[in-house]
């Protein structure tokens, strides 16, 4: 189960010498047809990586060929030279493919701010290419920056299969919190089937994944079809398989994240839209004195109501009520006896808020604890 | 030097028994005239403490004659009971000074969602109003909760004082973040004019404190002016005043925090708006990854790009400049050499972003690092 198991791609990963771990750290995912449809969502981040300013122009017509991954270094706030480097790589690709260089993506996660190692680069790239074979698995090891372990799905369709893989999330170290994520499939799907399969799966999956409410320079996920399989799923099948693959990446994400012990999942209720609800639960996800508070299993509801209250979304500040794993310790904004006695011991917490309103606005968001770990990691990463 | 030392002010207080820890936790303030105008601001958060509501109100004519504390118990998301016993308490104080319900203000703090001790607090009324006398001192180490030291301030006007206490801060414990302030002057000004003081001084100092992004269901700032020394300022030097006042009172807020190893001063520039430079700094200052950074003494620019990115202020993503301690790290989006050797080794830091765009917004927030005490803290306080 890996990138490479949908029919027609290929993938190749070895150690360029980028992390100063020597791990592996470059890897290259290519797609042999006979179709090369694609779709990609990028970060929300005003400053963006080099990376993501050629990916973005590549995505532009629905035709992405290859991938070019690499960890150990972003290739972030580099300026001009950040810029011509991260293209270079790219013209190597397309070069040594015999493919146009419009047609090749570019991921890079690591460090901010420091030049990309254009040697090891190079010479990466020259040996990546002629190694690519049956090699997701390795693919996903070589994208890795503080993850513990990688991350790789697999989801069988009608005829057609759908692979993918991700790493990081936030609560990783400093400059490390990039996401990037990388799904194949075999399927037969136009750009625009393929655009509304993954932006449908993304919203309720990669970005209402909060761990730190940080949002990297450089996060990428890429979908790339082949349609080897020579099936054309339905749309419906399709934006089920993409939302199945998404979200089990993004559940390995979360359960990955550094420093985490618990997985707390945040659902808002009662307020006027969808959105309304992502903004305070993702509100709730962030703050702190909520965060501590799972962290030490102690079902503090006074917090959870005096985080929504600040949110931007319909409420009835009288009518609110809270729920820790399913048992009610707060209705109309008033404690409920023995709420505090409600055990929250478990590393899974799941909390539900009801904001009290009529409205129809509902929205998960998937976070963590804060934890002494995640202090103790991303201070002392860069010393 | 206290809230007590202008002129016309009486303060009380004492230990009514309603902390665990048998500290005092009740005072009473009482402006003896003979005027007695006021004005004052509150938390913006929607789900709000009864005795705010019922401050909330007696303001709205401009004129307080007492206002009454008690922590230990934040009266907090009580329901109906709560708003009644807020109001039962401040019906007794009225009745004991003879005067008007309508006058008297109340604030609390402590824990969320515990039923107010009624007996405790009627007690404890019953012998706050015969012992009024010069204890402002006293009346602000009543109203501490995990502070570790009471904060008071006294500014000198030309034959007028203003005196000044206050507790909390977020990044205390859970329930117990809240903000209360009292601000007294002999001065003769008028509610309009106290108004305009305090709400341009809290713009500036308490609603740019943000340790945690956390906003307390029960913050309160009041300003009472007793007019006794006879003298009335010029606006200018009410305004004054107040702003030296509050931010004394934020500094000591600030210096208090608990878990605090870093205390860090966010100022953002070159953006379009003082509001939008607020947005930013704010942003930053909230960013758990940069107050990591911070609490590891780590010159990590990287974070604030990826953070101050995120922000609803207009820059210039190419243009952005980064300083420490008044040394450029970060200029135009790109680091500077031996930028991750400066020394950030101190307790205090200054971190200074100009994003770029030739606009006129400028704003300062104030906040802390994150560390493992933070995490401690919040965690342990209810177990």
């Amino acid at each position: 189960m890996s990138i490479t198991t949908p029919a027609g791609f290929t993938a190749a990963a070895l150690t360029a010498g980028i992390k100063p771990s020597g791990n592996p750290d470059m890897a290259l995912v290519v797609n042999n047809g006979p179709e090369f449809h694609a779709a990609a969502v990028f970060t929300r981040n005003r400053v963006v990586a080099s990376p993501v300013k050629i990916s973005r122009e590549a995505i532009k017509d629905g035709q992405i060929r290859a991938v070019l991954f690499n960890a150990g270094n972003a290739n972030a706030c580099n300026g001009i030279q950040g810029d011509a480097d991260a293209q270079a790589s790219v013209d190597q690709v397309a070069e040594l493919l015999g493919i146009s260089a419009s047609d090749v993506g570019v991921c890079s996660t690591g460090l901010i701010g420091e030049p990309l190692p254009m040697d090891k680069i190079h010479a990466g790239v020259e040996k990546l290419v002629p190694g690519l074979g049956d090699h997701g698995g390795a693919a996903a090891v070589a994208i890795m920056t503080t993850d513990l372990v990688p991350k790789e799905t697999l989801v069988k369709g009608n005829g057609w299969t759908l692979g993918g893989m991700g790493k990081g999330v936030g609560m990783m170290s400093p400059s490390l919190a990039t996401m990037l994520v990388c799904l194949t499939t075999d399927a037969s799907a136009t750009p625009a089937m393929l655009d509304e399969a993954l932006r449908a799966a993304s919203k309720v999956t990669f970005d209402t994944l909060d761990i730190d409410g940080s949002t990297s320079t450089n996060d990428t996920v890429f979908l790339l079809a082949s349609g080897a399989s020579g099936v054309t799923p339905s749309q419906e099948e399709l934006n089920a398989a993409v939302l199945e693959a998404s979200e089990d990446i993004a559940r390995q994400m979360q359960a990955d994240a550094e420093g985490v012990t618990k997985r707390v999942t945040v659902t808002v209720e009662g307020t006027g839209s969808d959105e309304q609800a992502v903004n305070a639960a993702r509100t709730l996800a962030r703050d702190n004195l909520f965060k501590c508070a799972m962290f030490g299993s102690d079902p503090n509801w006074g917090r959870v109501l005096a985080a929504v209250g600040m949110a931007d979304a319909d409420m009835n500040p009288d009518r609110i009520s809270v729920y820790f794993n399913g048992q009610a310790v707060c209705e109309n904004t008033t404690g409920t006896p023995h709420a505090r006695e409600v055990d929250l011991s478990g590393a899974d917490i799941d909390v539900l808020v009801n904001l009290g309103t009529n409205g129809p606005g509902r929205a998960t968001v998937r976070t963590t604890d804060l934890s002494h770990d995640y202090v103790h990691i991303n201070s002392a990463y860069s010393s």
